[in-house]
């Protein structure tokens, strides 16, 4: 027999063993779910690292080779997953902010019942990074009024790294907010920092802002889930996006479907710009989730000589909007100098924009 | 005159030109002292960035050259900074982390008036990652208490990146941990998630644990300083050393100056530690602070095959002590298997300390 | 004298200062020039740091206060740093890869007369991770060249991270894609690794290619300043943008001024993406650059299914170009499988990146 | 049948299930033993990606669940995976800097035949950052041979970020650095950037040090496998640690076992340390390969003030030495200015080193 015909015969061997071994996984998986079915009888939990530490090492006094016990137990333990993961086939459906199919996305409509975001339309989210006065908030918000932006930052708690630095107006911030978005038929959107201000902010807010400290903060997360306005949550500063994910997933789970993502730049080496804008994550964010992902080009960059680019960048990226920092004299502005935008800086970036068609 | 003379003579009227320039920004420093004075009597901010753009602008079109206007308003920016700086003396005097001699130092002492931390000893941090049950934290006490170990995680709450892994046992856990402690004459350190935990929590922990998730939320950091027990911070996983003392700022400013660090490894892109150990970091924060540093030698690694060497980097380093994960059965564990020590592992590390002298 | 008046009249003082301190630094900038000149005579270096530790000697003994010693000696600093970087102007305006007006680019001419980069329109880069046969060379240009793609990726040298995998067909390699770039009137680029090989490559490549392995390779940057044909220079893992633009330097300085930049992601915790792609730093290096810039689309992903949006967000960067690997058959490629594009895929990117007009 | 019987029941038939598996997979990978054979035989490559392909087509259209397509497919791939592992275990058992065995131990001894490196003692490398005189050069080694280090940096070619930056005296700094060696019974270790150096330098140095941004110039890398003289290997700023082993396995595989592994710090977002020591990958280093590694306490912290807690860190971590900058003055040196220590402050560090027995 020649080295080839012997190939051909030991291939057609290797095929069958296949078949062999599909059934078996086939008919082990259908057992497993039995047991999974007795476990819920029994209340019981899926998951028994002891029962399993017992089939591995059946399995290794078994084995005689050729392969080695660490790959029989690699092996093992794959099928260990999968029959796991089976069995929580129904867990998993259940994360709720994975897109199911290529068409599923969250829109969010805002109380005009008219302004959404995710339905397929880009969306401006703008304005000071802080509150400082009514006439800052005033004329910023006509000007951004004048370009049709729906939504404006009106940011009254500041989570900054000193304890020293401006750490916002407080509730009077979010009055002057309120009466200047009423003025203007516009959305505030404004950062909670702890779960015990959900009930004073939300006489004044619209739109609940989770800034990037407080990603993880599980019980603000969840108490998120408890009340009927959409939230902006943003990617942690050095977040995986399967972490940022989770993060979203423990407000919708709690209840409240309405999350906004937002990219915001990552931590990197980089020192050229502030963060490092993650346009790949936006992309796939969009493909592994049905929320709208929002861009923020203001605190990726830190620098607001590239907002430009970055708009038309956000823009082409399939992202639902951008979110740009605006200040009517951003030299003086008590945080973030550098990267607001003034108002003709802002003009001419939705000018450029526009010019996209 | 030869190039050699011409360049003596040059440079005698540069040293000259050096002192009249020592005199005037003398003079001007004084005289902002005074306009710090006349701002505070006016109730006005010291720092004001119109101000500041005026006179930049004075400068610019006053500037003949050589100098770039570029230059001349970056060297002016540089005055101005300092002389802010001497301004804000006092307050920065306030930044009460900061070492300000080679010999200051905060000690801690836990409530049996022996134990301490920051006393120059070396102190140990050990138990299993999450409180899972009664025999689980008996035994783990047990193994530690035998060799000296005097203060126990007892964690309850375990901030997890899905809504759906395990979140502790909450206060039954905290009831546990608090028997089994006592049994042996333990510390228990536990870890806290929101400010709305303190009051239930203090009955039963010894000192309060701020994980890497909650390391910058201001709202809980401001309430853990207005408690009576130490705090034990953790670094955020992407957090500077200069992040991370202004965090324990937020809570030594608040009054309570029972702070301990603990530098847990950074997020990086290597994957075969599941952080990288800055431990470069954990000897300028001994540099930079009073307080004492407690070096993560679970979390950092990820992995306990490293553990005798970690340990022993951990003391050289000049830290005040190490925390590591001890579980009676780490492949079952619900949570860190991968990192939890066996106790025989524990006392192999143990012995191999003892061995260090 | 109110507080009010005080303030005035302490603030027209400075004002006074300011311009004296601005008359003392430009008569010491105008000396300092006068010793370079002193010192280029003697054939002296300029920066003279036992001079420098001299002067601020002096000016710690008379410093009387209120500014401490320290940042008197930073003042000085920066002030001895201006100076330097005066003398050093003309050197400055030698980096030669920085944009000295927004209007200035280089624009690269390939051997047609015809094809260019660099002169505002958007070219792409295409072609296999590696050379793997004629066959595979000539299906993946026979479809490039059916959508206007000029430019074809004919790589026979494969920097490996290990030195057991496929390392590229080398010389052979060369001659196949020079065939084929012949037969559809195509311009090789291909990677060079040593110095050593650029009398060889030169028989067959239009453009030279430097991986992100060899960026800082200044032996052969600068071996490459000697040869007439565009150089294509890929950004570090990394490498910061300053480094980057130095390593551009290194050629450019060397007597060849036309390179080309990819950026090409750099490596971050993220896992969900093979590296980040830095697309605010593509905008930036617009900015501070006339080189052309080309986005790498595949390897900054790792992954094909994010193509479209990446190349749309190439394009809205403001960059010269993409990058994007294409094989007739990437489950089989030897190298980059899960990144490369198939035919059909790249088909559908273009059709794509037509309809943005 | 209770549900506790049936849970019995089932798992005993999952048990019958495992070993059917175990003895199937034993099959399988014992006939893909033979058609390796087989292979080699046809001199065709073992990895047939088509075949492989194929074979999963095949289990699809079989499958009839419970698991999905993709579970299936991703469980063969695993075997296939194991299977070709299997095969290809002679070619991974050549890894050649692989540990196989705990008491593996590379020792590295120098020509005076008792200097050596690897054997459990702690030697340390020493020296300015580059060659600078012959006076800079005597003042240190003369200070170095009294503390009894016998490796002396002795850089002549330094790659910088800018071509405009000191890049080292070439060949008379390397001159130099021989006559001070040989004065003082010393060996010098000095950086090669090219392979076209290897025959000029290797009449001056005694161990070739490859740099950071050279870790995988394989060109380089293959050509230090030729000689006989040890290669000091250090980290790429960004290189994962599986990166590294597989660049000393270059050397390695290329013919010349003496290479030393440098950890030098990795490039992070921390800003208060030049680089971020990598201390855990010190010690997994130590426990998957069998070279000597040693610490680069300057680069990586890029600041003197820690060297003694880094040093003491280094010995710790059971490193086979550390590698550190000593400038007769520091402030004055042409590089790295920040990070050498000077000469008492070497001799301080050495006696902390001491005290520690």
């Amino acid at each position: 027999m020649t080295a080839h015909d012997q190939l051909t015969e030991l291939r057609s061997q290797i095929d069958e063993i296949n078949m062999q071994l599909l059934d078996l996984l086939s008919r082990r998986a259908r057992i497993v779910t039995e047991i999974g079915k007795a476990l819920d009888e029994l209340g019981s939990k899926h998951y028994d690292p002891a029962r399993e530490a017992g089939m591995l090492q059946e399995l290794e006094q078994a084995n005689k080779g050729p392969f080695s016990n660490e790959t029989i137990k690699a092996l093992f333990r794959e099928i260990f997953r999968a029959s796991l993961a089976l069995e929580e086939q129904q867990a998993r459906a259940k994360i709720q902010v994975q897109r199911k199919s290529p068409d599923e996305r969250t829109v969010i409509t805002l109380p005009d019942g008219v302004t959404t975001i995710g339905n397929g339309n880009f969306q401006l989210i703008a304005g000071p990074c802080a509150v400082e006065s009514y006439e800052q908030m005033d004329e910023t918000a006509a000007a951004l009024a004048a370009r049709g932006v729906k939504i404006i930052r009106g940011m009254a708690f500041k989570p900054r790294t000193s304890p020293y630095e401006f750490q916002g107006l407080g509730e009077p911030g979010l009055q002057i907010a309120r009466k200047v978005a009423n003025k203007y038929g516009m959305f505030i959107t404004s950062e909670i920092m702890d779960k015990s201000q959900i009930d004073m902010m939300n006489d004044y807010v619209d739109i609940f802002w989770v800034g990037a400290r407080n990603m993880q903060n599980s019980f603000l997360l969840r108490a998120l889930g408890g009340i009927n306005k959409p939230v902006i949550l943003k990617r942690g500063l050095a977040a995986t996006l399967e972490e940022f994910l989770y993060a979203a997933e423990y407000i919708v789970s709690s209840g409240n479907p309405n999350v906004i993502l937002i990219e915001r730049g990552i931590r990197t080496f980089e020192k050229w710009t502030r963060n490092t804008l993650d346009i790949g994550g936006v992309a796939v964010l969009k493909l592994e989730s049905h929320l709208p992902v929002v861009v923020d080009i203001s605190h990726s960059a830190g620098r607001r000589d590239i907002a430009k680019p970055l708009a038309r960048v956000a823009r082409a990226s399939g992202a639902d909007g951008l979110m740009v920092e605006v200040h009517p004299n951003p030299p003086v502005a008590m945080s973030d100098a550098k990267q607001q935008l003034s108002i003709p800086e802002f003009n001419s970036m939705m000018d450029d924009l526009a010019a996209l068609g």
